[in-house]
């Protein structure tokens, strides 16, 4: 096979030109190109480096509406969701920029010398970050826009001064050619070397494997299933020199029914669940797949209203052939699962779509069974029913990585949501109050990762200002000459705004 | 075997009384009391966690001289150097508490609620970093203070709020069970927990093996051999949840002389390398064991007086049996290779003692055989002959990751230092002017780490106070009511002093 081509997801039907099946030469000269490109991108300054990322939102939106008509055909997610997320694609751009422009990524150090400490003078030290080199990313399905070729992990390596190689994904080629072709346009735009951006495409895993296996690659940034993500772990591992893979892989999102909340609206909740279930046909990583629920007062009357909403649901057209027939599989292991009952299910998802379903156990039915704490990516929700405070919490522990633990309560509920708060911190990077999962913002303060297996590295997070650590190692310098010392790290540049850890006290910027 | 005993380093004799070889029980059982002691310690105020660090200080220091007598008995280094080593593990818990109390490690980050932003409403987001749990921390041999029981892995983990359990290094036990003794009167003194602090010993790779599978470890610290470090890092990977590994395991540390400093002061330079290359009878992971050289004015000058150096060194006692036998090894494998040329040697290491070799090669041969850029732990120096700066340039390129890279240079080396620069970055931790890579201050602009295999994990450092990071991972909190968020986020702690990025900006403390 040489090309492949686009599928309209909602017919299953090939459209529009081929696109080529690229093979392992042109991942070896993707990355020769991101290697030869990466002394001279990494030594740009913060202004041109932040001014490229702006440009790249800039062109991103100059491909006007053919993008987001590929995007809808190629993904069968509306229109207003893939405006939504091309506006949160070309922002997070700027953000980066205006990170890049801030400089506090920089983790700037200075310990100035003491020549005359006894029993021996202290030299001068002082630290940088520096970009790893070229890093491979894996776009998502389910984000062709803010999780794809210009996502989050290419715009946090580029803000890190990393040139980056995307595998665009099979799924949505037209949309990775339009946003790599405008990514092309920007480097060119701002002078840069070309292979400070380079895609490569097909369907075959073989490509993705030989792209992390390039020795060139330094880090991985990924976005999919588990069984993706650890295989280049794996690869990754298995290196001569192993690299970081910062792979974003599965979650069930626990959303936890605190006693007071349910009495108080246990109605409201179950229908609010049914849109966050819903919503993108379920096909997000913060889907609530998970409900706890304490025995008690408005327990049935959240089931009540989360039946009817379940039942009222429409099917959606799925991302792909292969998610569909998997969300049919694993709601079918529900369904038919002995300690398992099923609440509803929402009209059936014909042809390229997927339903509805909501089911419910008990606390001792999950704990006695690993597999129902499995994924089912798409909408489909199970409740468990817990006796007491004791088992909720006994079933918390047992819970694996995840990415968000949502809490429902009021304030009557303080005492349990303080003795579960602990516990959730240990398994989950986002803790939400009276909120769903759904919707991960872009700034500063967001987590978007969680323990393993949530993603294949919990220090970390793949949304969010944070995002550009994953991409960044600590460089010292010893009694370096001024002229010798990188630019930000000399007298002269103090004073210019930057955050720095100056003699272990931190002088913050403008 | 049930016990084991300490070894005379300078006769090989056993002496004094026997210490337990623990089994897998005693492991289990010292990681659920670090399990069990987890979140009463990371729950500790920065105050109360900074005062317990500077209490294991306290009690290091009160275990008086029987602490130094046994660490000269076990190791053969001398008092001046063992109570220069106390006063920097002493020195560093001091610089961890006061980093502690500093806060900025925390990474608190607050992003504002915009309720009223379109098209939709911006939540409030707040991240901190938490405590990852139980650290086990492996010990090396060289520094059985400042690298061991209570060294920059321990110190650094307790400060980031982990319980800690060492696996006491096998070659100073006596040593071990004095500082434990403090570091467990501390922990008592402080009202923690007993599983803040535990040690087990034996002289099996089992053990330690036992303890980086226990599921309830989430991170290691380990300071020792390349096969030691990738046989745990390994173990990790294998594990149902992996854990970070970080593993500090071998470095050559290049040494540049450039030609103008060459030039000025090739002699000074050669008496002056010899004293670094001999320190500690070479037993450093900083020790400079290649030197790169262009030919010209002033290399004849080093070789005579690093020649004249070497020859005059005297046999020091080496570490242990097995550190000596493999010296001489290596030693051996250099004195005998056909494009290796002996330059000089010092008086021979005699029954525990190990001698100085110093040795020289060309580039090309360099180039062609990878084994000459094997680490030989001890004092054995290479000396590669340049005969151009692409050549110099293509053995850079050419290196494995290392610690430390030492330029040796004066003005008019600049440009060519400036062309040296960045793939130095690319390859070391910490790049040094006219000095030599032996001595690593404990400071916060330090890195004593590097890309592997120096060691497995490229993004961190062991010594200094960025060292934190590598026991810390980020939890997001979304609209958490101010009473149930953790309190150095809630609105009331602003103005506390500690440093913070609110909305993209860092603020600084007091």
């Amino acid at each position: 096979m040489t090309e492949f081509r686009s599928i309209t997801a909602e017919t299953g039907a090939p459209y529009g030109d081929p696109f080529p099946v690229h093979g392992p030469q042109d991942v070896a000269a993707a990355c020769a190109a991101a290697e030869d490109a990466f002394e001279t991108y990494r030594a740009t300054s913060r202004e041109a480096r932040a001014a490229f990322l702006e440009r790249c939102g800039e062109e991103i939106i100059a491909l006007g509406d053919a993008l987001i008509e590929n995007a809808m055909r190629e993904s069968g997610l509306p229109r207003a969701r893939l405006e939504g997320e091309r506006g949160r694609t070309v922002g997070q751009l700027r953000m980066f920029a205006d990170v890049v422009r801030k400089g506090w990524w920089q983790q700037l150090r200075i310990d100035p010398a003491m020549p005359e400490r006894q029993p021996l003078p202290r030299p001068d030290l002082r630290l940088r970050m520096i970009p790893v080199g070229p890093v491979a990313v894996f776009g998502a399905s389910n984000f062709p826009l803010a999780f794809s070729t210009a996502g989050g992990d290419t715009a946090s390596a580029l803000a890190a001064g990393c040139p980056v190689v995307v595998k665009g994904h099979p799924a949505h080629p037209a949309t990775a050619a339009l946003v790599a072709q405008a990514m092309s346009a920007a480097v060119k735009a701002c002078g840069l070397p070309d292979g400070v951006f380079s895609q490569i495409t097909g369907p075959s895993h073989e490509l993705g494997a030989a792209l992390v296996q390039d020795p060139r690659i330094a880090a991985v940034g990924f976005t999919g299933s588990r069984a993706g993500g650890l295989a280049l772990l794996r690869l990754a591992q298995a290196r001569e020199v192993p690299i970081p893979v910062y792979a974003e892989m599965s979650s069930i999102n626990p959303v936890l029914l605190l006693p007071e909340a349910l009495k108080a609206r246990g109605g409201a909740l179950g229908t609010a669940f049914v849109g966050s279930l819903t919503m993108g046909a379920g096909q997000f990583c913060t889907n609530p797949g998970l409900l706890l629920a304490l025995e008690g007062d408005g327990l049935d009357a959240f089931v009540a209203s989360a039946t009817e909403g379940v039942k009222a649901a429409q099917p959606q057209t799925m991302l792909t052939a292969g998610i569909r027939e998997a969300y049919l599989k694993g709601v079918e292991a529900f369904a038919s699962h002995a300690e398992v009952e099923t609440l509803a299910t929402g009209a059936p998802g014909e042809g390229t779509c997927g339903g509805t379903s909501l089911f419910q156990t008990t606390a001792k039915a999950f704990l006695a069974d690993p597999n129902l704490a499995n994924e089912v990516f798409g909408a489909s929700g199970l409740l468990v029913r817990c006796t007491s405070e004791d088992e909720m919490i006994a079933l918390i522990r047992a819970l694996e990585g995840q990415l968000t633990a949502t809490l429902h309560m009021d304030t009557g509920d303080e005492p349990l949501a303080a003795r579960l708060l602990p516990l959730l911190e240990r398994k989950v990077g986002r803790i939400l109050a009276n909120g769903w999962p759904t919707g991960v913002e872009v700034s500063h303060a967001m987590v978007h990762g969680g323990p393993f297996p949530a993603t294949s590295d919990g220090r970390t997070t793949s949304v969010g200002s944070l995002a550009i650590d994953r991409f960044l190692r600590p460089v010292s310098y010893q009694n370096l000459a001024q002229s010798v010392l990188p630019e930000p790290l000399r007298d002269n540049a103090l004073g210019d705004g930057t955050p720095r850890i100056y003699d272990g006290a931190m002088l913050a910027g403008r």
